[in-house]
């Protein structure tokens, strides 16, 4: 398809604002094609006052439609053929490899709540029939389920110009729960997003939705985002992105009037405990995995583990020495872009000039400035001094992660305790580890949202069990996951019916079942019609 | 057991603040025995410090340990006896049959999260075990399940001074969760909170809890309850009370470093819809089932109905001049406080004073002011008046409401789409009116948590169907219910383990079931072992 640089607002493609922008290479640091315009205020306006009054219809839509219009979209995102791939490459300098995972990768997830809402029990329906003769009241018959809870924003994130973007897993959790969702387009994918937007804005007029399902708006700074965030018709916001950025949607949304959920994702330090087994029996492969792990991606992934606790000893120095050397060899590479970037060198600025951190390894290979690249590095530091320094705790965004030598188990606890909230938390040990370090994982599990064993944090699966979230500063609300089946209820709230007549109840509340989902009826989980 | 006016923390009862205040009896005026004693700073400290340190054995003790403790503390309210119930009629002016049956539904509230933690499915356990031979990459095993957020602040409530006060709901579901519970007694029933608090304590102690799982913090004014919002030791915030109230908790929790949800249940007007049909067919019974929950405990429900609206005719003439002659024989009765009875004469003058707003009837009887009395009132206005007059959107807490005469359909569905969120939305209509106002109950569907039919809104059943909770301002979070068993949602996050080994597995995910919960096993639910 071509681009046009609109806003898409229904079915329509709009260029009202007075701003304009163009993408840019973060590889050559060329401007791309393609000139894009930022949302005007009347566009935000009239873009929420269609979301508003096409969820009336979304909501209420049979699910099997809405999950057609989900499908289609992912079908329509697979049409754009290797335009989008290029495009995505051409702006964030991911490869051609990483872009087509990615494309499968948000694919799949449409499809996944395609299926959830086909199958229909994520509405946790739960039914107690009337009991007339009960003493010293009648019970009433009350019926309960979850539903749509209103038009959604979506931020694109920088980091995954697909899969966390215009069609990515909240929109997908969105547009499935029956929400209509805004998107303001990531301002350094601006293409790869219009691309994307088309192909979702062809398969909602494709497949007879309502007019206002689904939006995309371009922004260069806060403005836009913010406008949308303060919008009254505006329910809930998902976010990926810097604790920053999240923080001040947080703080805007909880001051409106009516304030509205903000599902931000933000940083993580994703620590990663090496126990004392597993360093002595294959500390050198837990290196090479660290390695692969912390540059995946070029280190821009939130799960990326930049921060590695082990207890003193000869076992721990081997693992320094050998993840120096990997380190050493490592290649520098390009970042999404410029301001990514900047942040990536000041991040290590940081870091080199705290006494009592030193470097262990990094790329011998100089990053090139003008290729937007960044150099790996892996640093060390004693217990003291990390414990002494919350500058150490925050995250560096880039292929850059932090060995904390722990003098004991008890050091190791004290670090643990001291740990604001993470999205992930990884244990390689035996099993023998794990029994002696109870403690210690009991501590973790309060401060993350995945617990890992034997693996690295990075390489989210996306599936029913799948938690992608973590308390503060994780993420804005630690409840409630970003990935897998369970997103879908973070745009979901509870409704109940009192003694309402069958058909004006819908349909997965009435007694015949007609979805034939799993309920709760008086108590005992059930398929069967009532 | 003898009152002893001190703050109970973990096994002990503490005395060190300055500042002292006794309960009134709203029927006579008069300062009751015992001296309360307000929590100190370093009260609130060490409540919170110890709380934190419970948290981590509570929530990993055995599911049927923390039950045993929620049933004990039933027995232990029950076993309290009369002395319970007449401190609760003088600080409340509430009538014994009314805390004799408020007891019931508290010691029904715990006894079903006892029973429900038991069972233990609501932890919505999902596995998806690994496929080492998937292409491109293995699948790892992933489970998921709801876990405890951590230390949870209640606000006991002035209106039900069992049932959501020290041991009232968000406390039993707080603990069922495995949250240890700092209880703000309200200051308006101290020693009623203090009896309670000293059962729980007993129950707690006597069923081998680890001392911390649950604090009763007195205090007279918002700075105990403040410090209790603001220690980063707390992880949730439970609230009935008012808008003003509820907000200000909220917007303290959010402005925290650490922002934490606060689930305040706040105002609602609670609109009833007299639909021609059923005015025709039975309006005189709908007015006289409206007298008697408009005046139940009162007016003193947060789902006492605040507005009626109706379309204009002889049967919606007819139904207002019943309900004059219902309210012209009503009689004043004892509020719970004189701050409360203040607001509702208060709120009264509003409705008196505004232009094209009129008595339809009232008690014909003198409120007494002495005995803290309210007289019930219907008001009447034209939809012109109500939609141009916001002040008529706010609840009047108390025994009064509001007959909205629309002039036609279009008039009802404008009022709809212009609410604010409620609680509850109630219709009295034939089979006819409801399919002839489809449009009608979808507005109103997006508006609150509870939708009646044919029924009145107090009177909310405690029930695995039931919700009580609805868009702001309504509540804070309208995602969430603070009645019914689906209220223990609010109190978990969740956590995911991947690759773990078996025996670092908490038992709900284990290969092997133990519990015998109903989990979702790649994707297919089922109460099989793996």
């Amino acid at each position: 398809m071509p681009l046009h640089g609109k806003n898409l607002i229904g079915y329509d493609a709009v260029n009202a604002g007075s701003y304009t922008f163009s993408g840019i290479n973060p590889n050559t640091q060329e401007e791309l094609d393609t000139t894009f315009h930022e949302a005007s205020d009347d566009e935000v306006n009239r873009a929420m006052a269609l979301a508003a009054d096409a969820f009336l219809t979304f909501r209420r839509l049979d699910a099997a439609k809405r999950a057609d219009f989900i499908d289609r979209a992912a079908d329509e995102i697979l049409n754009l053929g290797d335009e989008l791939i290029q495009r995505g490459m051409a702006e964030t300098g991911l490869p051609e490899a990483r872009l087509i995972g990615e494309r499968g990768r948000t694919m799949g997830q449409l499809k996944m709540f395609a299926t959830l809402i086909r199958e229909g029990s994520w509405v946790d329906a739960r039914i107690d029939q009337a009991i007339p003769d009960r003493e010293p009241l009648p019970k009433p018959d009350t019926r309960l389920m979850l539903q749509a809870v209103g038009p959604v924003v979506v931020f694109g994130a920088s980091n995954f110009p697909l899969a966390f973007s215009a069609a990515g897993g909240d929109t997908a959790s969105a547009l499935a729960s029956g929400c209509p969702v805004v998107v303001k387009a990531h301002r350094s994918h601006p293409g790869t997003a219009e691309l994307v937007g088309q192909a979702v804005q062809k398969a909602a007029n494709d497949t007879g939705m309502p007019e206002g399902v689904f939006f995309l708006l371009h922004g260069r700074g806060r403005q836009v985002g913010n406008a949308l965030v303060k919008h009254p018709a505006t329910k809930a916001v998902g976010f990926t992105g810097s604790l920053a950025g999240g923080r001040a949607l947080f703080d805007l949304a909880s001051a409106r009037p009516e304030p509205i959920p903000v599902y931000a994702e933000m940083g993580s330090l994703n620590p990663v405990f090496v126990l004392p087994g597993a360093l002595a029996e294959r500390g050198d492969a837990i290196a090479e995995g660290l390695l692969g792990s912390v540059t995946l991606g070029v280190g821009q992934f939130c799960t990326n583990p930049g921060l590695v606790l082990g207890i003193d000893g000869d076992d721990l120095t081997q693992f320094v020495n050998k993840s120096s050397d990997l380190f050493n060899e490592a290649m520098p590479a390009t970042m999404l872009n410029a301001g990514i970037c900047d942040a990536y060198q000041s991040g290590l600025q940081t870091l080199l000039g705290t006494e009592g951190v030193n470097v262990a390894g990094k790329s011998q290979t100089d990053a090139d400035a003008n290729k937007t690249e960044a150099a790996p590095h892996v640093f060390t530091t004693d217990v003291k001094t990390f414990m002494g320094q919350p500058d150490l705790s925050h995250e560096v965004f880039g292929p850059s992660t932090l060995v904390v030598n722990c003098g004991s188990k008890a050091d190791l606890e004290a670090v643990a305790r001291d740990l604001e909230g993470h999205l992930t938390a990884t244990f390689h040990g035996t099993e023998a580890d794990m029994t002696e370090h109870q403690d210690l994982i009991s501590i973790v599990e309060e401060k993350v949202g995945r617990l890992i064993f034997n693996a690295f944090p990075t390489g989210v699966e996306v599936c029913s069990s799948m938690h992608h979230g973590g308390p503060y500063p994780a993420t804005t609300d630690g409840r409630s996951t970003s990935v897998g089946t369970a997103a879908i209820l973070r745009f979901a709230r509870l409704v109940c019916y009192q003694g309402f007549p069958q058909n004006s109840l819908p349909p997965e509340l009435q007694n015949a079942n007609p979805r034939g989902i799993l309920r709760l009826v008086d108590d005992v989980e059930t398929r069967d019609a009532i």
